[in-house]
């Protein structure tokens, strides 16, 4: 008994998406009650030489789309990633959930040991064991964007709490 | 075939807590090449009603020796998280890791429907499977603690990128 790759994998992203769905709709709401244009928080960045908001949200769908797509072989829509505003982003998370749906478990489990060569960059490739792809590289990094969205929309004073992060798209 | 308990949580701990100690020192180090007094980063946060760098420093180290802690049923230390220093905190780090190779693989392995019950804010409680607990509950919490330090450090200029959070710790 273990965990499966699936179960290590699609079930988080769609958990972790429908939070991240979540944190989005309380940070559009707070514009509108503070009476701000929402996209001052959509392209907000913590540094100036950070992603704004919006490509934090577009970095997380890819990187659970593109972790799936690439353990499991199941082809993904590419995305053009001109999303600026907050129904837009609400539209691209529903977009990576419905394509996660079509990911059968069976196309990921027993992958542990498959080889998995990925970009690092503009120019670099690495090849890493799904397993290890997965737990070292693609769950940090998906989880990375999740985080900084939050904590841009945090910054700004949203009233965001851990609960929102771990189970706020639950229903 | 799949991942082991131990393979989904104790490496990953270890990994990012090895990346989350060099993130540390290029804080600690830009601070003195920037000449102002490191405890102004470490108490920074990224809103009033947030916790500050050390705490976030100290809850992912304590959310990766509980999580051990709980599955495996292995004694962890307790800590009384007076650290206040980058010096002190990655004292913290190094006990946090020395626990860590305390325990077994054979503690966690298997442990998948074991119930695990742990608490919520200071008066809940929640109880779920541990397969469940580790992918949906401890590993984001750890995560997003981990990310958050990153946060406040580069929103303070310090000269991180994502390669340091992914793999900053490996020598």
């Amino acid at each position: 008994m273990a965990i499966s790759m699936y179960a290590a994998s699609v079930p988080v992203f769609q958990h972790m998406l429908r939070n991240l769905a979540h944190i989005l709709e309380k940070g559009e709401a707070n514009a509108q009650a503070r009476k701000f244009d929402p996209s001052v928080l959509a392209g907000f960045r913590l540094a100036p030489d950070m992603l704004p908001f919006t490509r934090q949200v577009l970095i997380a769908c890819d990187a659970a789309k593109l972790c799936a797509a690439r353990i499991s072989g199941v082809e993904a829509p590419k995305f053009d990633d001109t999303e600026t505003t907050f129904d837009e982003l609400k539209v691209r998370i529903r977009k990576t959930l419905a394509y996660l749906e079509t990911v059968p478990a069976s196309a990921l489990d027993g992958t542990e040991d498959k080889e998995i060569t990925f970009p690092v960059g503009r120019e670099n490739k690495r090849t890493m064991t799904a397993q290890a792809y997965l737990t070292t590289w693609a769950l940090p990094n998906f989880f990375f964007h999740v985080t900084t969205a939050y904590a841009i929309l945090r910054h700004n004073g949203v009233d965001l709490g851990k609960t929102d992060y771990l189970v706020g798209g639950q229903r």
